[in-house]
């Protein structure tokens, strides 16, 4: 166990009709509004209305930023910024998923830098003030709502890069888990893949994990392979939504970190996918995770595909490799119940000449070379692109 | 699942080593300390001369107040509600357990109430501001380190009540697991108790608690089952005490009680005995912990009672009601491996006439016949006394 520093200061709201305490948590921070939004579902849901409504009868100034793309563009970024500015905006509040919560993230920082927001998503040392951020949220998945990072693409130097700092804690979200009952099935199941890609990041570690962090791994795992098929099949089921909102808070706020380590090597290979083709992050998080899996497979982390089984898909057997080849076996069928594809080809990825670009980039922006239990060469990375195939 | 709000805002500094985030950790809120500490073991472990010798070297002004009883005394709370008036104290730094620093936390918020405080502890809407409070702390128990309430004793009146108020999460807390290494193996078993005790007073609730809380609770308690008998055993054994101070913190900072309730019934028992006998609080638990445990089986409880062996002790068996009984079999053998004697006799509560006297006080005072799913009538608490004996 390495020492470690613990600090979530988000406060969240949970429940249906917790949209309620939107104006107190908004007031505390000021009276004027950014709303920023994505490509309009907002608006068919009712969402939207409740929102702007308790803006309306509280008295709150808004303004809106719309139109934020499912990988955040720093040109939105910039958008936002330029409204903040003149319009002396004092809170952000994003209302949607991960895109839109991390697009607010990049925002509230940019205000504060002078320079062009682009330099300081790649290079997070500029940080020095963040606008606080109250967040509605309407996807289960990427965490945004209750962590500390932002991941900004830039379409037109096909780059993707991430923002980490404290003070991108939003300082209030209200998770109401009837929001996300018109969330499709293929995204439902996305977002699922994307919560579990987050606890893989570090549960095949070799390093000692504390046994509280270690045992909300399993915890959360296990709530995704419960109520993951459920919400696929019925999206107003509360419970399932419920149980997966919750579960995609804790898969990254930072709790299950603390302790260990990560170089987070499979989302490096997957930004690749993004950064390439048209495939939702989580989708692209299960069809890495799947490949990486299946690489890392050996003597040493065996034990911990064994736990993985028993922990989480209740399967033990007498001879660990079996009980490890099973617990594959059980994975991939999980994605697969609920409707995601598997391979590179599936995604449109017909060209293999990608791979050596996709493995070059991975392992030298994210520096996956560093020697950690789970470090990956460039030929490793291409192998698990291969498997992918 | 019932609505939640969640906000835990305590920053925490695990490991060993870490004192060295002190400065830092009381700089942010100002330079005039108020050390508390009780009967001086601090002294003789070095705990007291790392701390205090980094106020010195970073200027920091520091008054002390020592000798906090173990269940810290309005008269204590008095008198450091005085230092901190006459030399207007920014800071509060509680070095020990949760005696310590539940005194400090009844400072805080008396300091700004002008009437005596245990006008305040007795009716918590008094509470209106609080001075920050860092913590360090010294045994893994109660945590208070990382919850939002105190509980104070006043011998005069032989009463104990509690203060709770979101001001009393400590701004931030140290806990370095080798600070636990002198703590006697009677009291490192009553602090295992004492954890347990935090979930048991939640765990066989009928409500549906949301499944990430529920899997804590296991995760916790399995926690202390593993790691309890190892510390009191091997009191220097790092990775038990971790294990056990963080779980001590996660048992009761309000992340296992989100979307659930209970009436405490079992703190509200065992505070009669505090209140009468000489028992630390943890030992007191574990007594009325397993008396309550028997008395409530029954079929609506039994599924809970079947997890608990099944998630925290390995327990499977084919017959529910068996494993119930092997599982308070497996209990009871925890805590008197852990030397801890489970009779009220063995306390000294040698009369039983004060059964009826205790009953009354527990239901009355703490409004335990609220009509829940764990709700304790007069009569109930005489009988779960009476098991003790």
């Amino acid at each position: 166990m390495e020492n470690f520093i613990y600090h979530i200061p988000t406060k969240i709201a949970f429940g249906r009709g917790q949209i309620q305490m939107l104006p107190e948590f908004l007031k505390e921070y000021g009276n004027r509004v950014l709303v920023l939004y994505g490509g309009g579902s907002i608006k068919q849901n009712g969402i939207y209305d409740d929102a702007v409504g308790l803006l309306q009868e509280n008295g709150i100034f808004f303004s809106e930023l719309s139109g934020i793309e499912p990988n955040p563009q720093i040109d939105s970024v910039r958008k936002g910024i330029e409204i903040c500015r003149r319009k002396k905006i004092d809170v952000l509040l994003p209302i949607g998923g991960g895109s839109t919560i991390d697009c607010a993230k990049a925002i509230a920082v940019g205000v504060f830098y002078e320079g062009d927001p682009w330099e300081i998503v790649k290079d997070n040392s500029l940080i020095t003030k963040a606008l606080p951020i109250v967040s509605i949220l309407t996807v289960a998945a990427t965490g945004s709502e209750m962590d500390a990072s932002s991941v900004i693409s830039n379409a037109k130097e096909k780059d993707k890069a991430e923002l980490f700092s404290e003070l991108l804690y939003p300082k209030a979200s209200i998770l109401d888990p009837t929001y996300t009952f018109t969330v499709p099935a293929y995204h439902t199941a996305a977002g699922v893949a994307d919560i579990m890609s987050h606890i893989f990041e570090y549960y095949f570690n070799g390093d000692r994990i504390p046994d509280i962090q270690r045992g909300m791994m399993n915890n959360i795992l296990r709530t995704c392979i419960v109520y993951g098929p459920i919400a696929v099949k019925e999206p107003k089921n509360e419970c399932a939504r419920a149980n997966l909102m919750w579960a995609a808070s804790w898969a990254i706020n930072g709790f299950i970190a603390c302790g260990t380590a990560s170089s987070w090597p499979c989302h490096a290979l997957e930004y690749q996918l993004t950064n390439r083709y048209h495939v939702p992050h989580g989708h692209g998080m299960a069809i890495i995770d799947m490949a990486w899996m299946k690489y890392i497979l050996n003597e040493t982390t065996l034990p911990m595909f064994a736990e993985y089984g028993k922990e989480v898909f209740r399967i033990e057997g007498e001879d660990p490799l079996q009980t490890a080849r099973a617990v594959l076996g059980e994975t991939e069928a999980l994605y697969r119940e609920m409707g995601l594809t598997l391979t590179l080809r599936s995604i449109g990825a017909e060209d293999k000449s990608e791979i050596l670009p996709m493995a070059k980039q991975a392992v030298e922006e994210f520096g996956l070379t560093d020697g950690s239990s789970l470090s990956l060469s460039r030929e490793a990375a291409e192998q698990i692109y291969e498997i992918c195939y």
